[in-house]
């Protein structure tokens, strides 16, 4: 198992706790670690909430009980656990997710139904609820105290290194915020969402609304990554809007600042999912796949997806290998329309093929710099149309197959 | 680069040349390697031929050309080079594909489109025309010298070991003989096909029957198979029925024996499809992933091929890790309907979980017994309908690894 930091990490930003929200956090003890494994958040009364969770068909409870509370667009409080996934426990599992979502309720004197629980570890141990509850309760205790950085920490499992992110909105004459925080490392192609990411807003925000806001902004981001295209069976991505900041309610587009305030919970998303990548297990190269001239925007994304899923891509990059007949072969293998004497291929803006073959003269001295950094970029234009999509990923390590063979359940 | 045989090796088996076909290697000189990689085989006059090819939107010239030649259903040439794909090379490939096809057909004073081309190896780089035309010359000089397993060695890249097969079948009163041959290693998930595979029949059978054979047979052996989930440009699967063995034409399933040569064709095409997953690039362990209890055959096959593409599931094996969480989360992101509460999971047929968690006093000792050895069984039953569907696979070790961010294009 390895510990070190991931090359390819980021310094954990400025990141002030947003107005509305108190964070506490609390070593649960769902493992060996010697760190915080729980944390609580507490939001204003009247946050509103909105989410994405996984498309597995062997969700989590928690999962589950976030998809039945979600509708309601209310939120008093966050609780994650990191350790225990919770996922595949059957009765005992729900019975451990309910008792702590509501023994969170009673200590803050909200209803459970304005909770929203999220866990993350190993699968198939139900959550100990003697644990779970006795960490809330000291969480809770020190609420206020904690850090976004503190939070992002406590819910990291493989992860390297804590994540976070934030960008800032004009809505008319009034600033706003929006800090996110996430954590995932492997078992990572989010269908919806990722792992836990996990999204603050002062704003004002009417939960319909917020949800149209990250769904668009979830298709851009974490939909759009991929360390090993294993879709986790807890994926979850919320965010709270506290209304601390004093703007009139943003409900629509009409709304003034909308289009501000969805560029900002997108720019947010992007960087939040690229950390993630930044820290794919085993993950030395950051790599950018880049589809245009498709069908559709739809097909470049299946298409770019396919390319940033390949293994053989991705043993390709991480050996410094100009390998572009493996992007043709993941082009071909996508299922979407393509035509082998239209295609070319970019590797860090330099052109190795074009119209169904290697462009004359191809020099591979220039490819092999751009290859022997830590950020690459393949650009496939397929010829066809305008689709284009951006994806991102990172390359295929023994790192990887040592993370994953000797980590046992 | 690895060069050790795969530890999951079988020898080859004893495969007389079938009548009605003459078989010559050579050394063309595409690679460095000193050994055939050449083979030319010529059939009997009246040969049938029927045939799959990928469904790569990218396929190389020699797969179109068997495209085109396979509606006639008449063979008396098949020519394999090793080393050299021919794929994405524009109009200098095709126009190499067709001179060597040419050369063969004036050799053997047939038509061009009685030659059946395949060509394996680096994609991008044009078959280069001397050494191809060169190579089938010496190899048409030395016809009726090689053996079958001669031909297997040729037709090699990646592959560890040479993979031959074969099966009888009666026909009424008489004994028919199916041998085939196959190479593959890597970039393994044949979509129709797998890399190349060709049989060899002496029963006459019809071309259109041929291809309604092959094509069943194919759906429960190349098409269940998977190394890394990558589809290669030049997958193809070809069957050649001499007629040899003098037996009525096998035109339909009323025909004589239709049956029982169905079962035979199956039969070697699943036996060579497992032998290029015992050679899948890194294996270490052989795996069987049996999905029942699914809506439909469909979707169990898609949930099987799910579990068996996936690297959290793959590195686990390789790691001797009973780690069923991966097999649940592998199951949730198939995107077929699954739920929880009804699955069960079983390895080497030790019941792990059941109805949604893992079986009350699970003992791992067994379970890791099993994962020990170098064939591993994966069975879930998702406990829906009467959906079933068998693949195979091997593990992600940092063989894979090794092989394929060390060899350059």
């Amino acid at each position: 198992m390895t510990t070190a930091v991931s090359p390819l990490s980021r310094p954990f930003p400025e990141l002030p706790v947003p107005a509305g929200v108190r964070i506490g956090v609390a070593r649960a003890g769902y493992k060996a670690w010697d760190r915080a494994d729980l944390a609580l958040m507490a939001f204003a009364p009247g946050t509103a909430v909105a989410g994405l969770t996984t498309r597995s068909q062997c969700p989590s409870p928690e999962v589950e009980l976030c998809r039945l509370r979600l509708p309601a667009g209310r939120a008093r409080a966050l609780v994650v656990n990191a350790g225990n996934a919770n996922a595949f426990t059957g009765a005992a599992g729900r019975a451990a997710a309910e008792a702590q979502s509501a023994e969170v309720a009673r200590l803050l004197g909200c209803p459970a139904g304005e909770v929203f629980p999220a866990s993350t570890g190993v699968i198939g141990v139900p959550l100990p609820t003697g644990k779970a509850l006795a960490g809330v309760a000291a969480a809770h205790a020190a609420l206020g105290e904690a850090t976004l950085r503190d939070a992002a920490q406590a819910i990291m499992t493989t992860d390297t290194f804590p994540k976070g992110a934030s960008a800032d909105a004009m809505l008319g004459e009034r600033r706003v915020r929006i800090a996110g925080i996430a954590k995932g490392s492997g078992m990572i192609a989010p269908d919806m969402a990722t792992m836990l990411a996990f999204l603050f807003l002062d704003a004002a925000v009417a939960p319909g609304f917020l949800h149209e806001l990250l769904a668009s902004a979830n298709a851009r981001s974490f939909a759009a990554i991929t360390v090993d295209g294993d879709t986790s069976t807890s994926d979850t991505l919320l965010a709270f809007a506290t209304g601390t900041a004093g703007n009139a309610v943003v409900d629509g587009w009409e709304s003034p600042g909308a289009d501000a305030l969805a560029a900002a919970v997108e720019d947010v998303c992007r960087k939040l999912a690229q950390l993630v990548v930044r820290d794919g297990e085993g993950a030395r190269k950051m790599i950018e796949v880049r589809v245009s001239g498709a069908v559709s925007d739809a097909s470049a994304h299946r298409v770019a997806m396919t390319i940033a899923n390949s293994p053989l891509v991705k043993t390709a990059v991480a050996g410094g290998d100009a390998n572009w007949g493996r992007v043709v072969m993941a082009v071909g293998k996508a299922g979407e329309p393509a035509e082998r004497d239209r295609l070319s291929i970019r590797f860090g803006g330099v052109e190795v093929a074009a119209r169904g073959a290697v462009v004359p003269d191809f020099c591979e001295a220039p490819v092999a710099a751009h290859l022997a950094g830590d950020e690459v970029e393949i650009a496939v234009n397929l010829g066809l149309g305008n689709g284009r999509a951006t994806v991102w990923t990172c390359d295929l390590t023994h790192g990887y197959i040592a993370i994953n063979a000797d980590y046992r359940s």
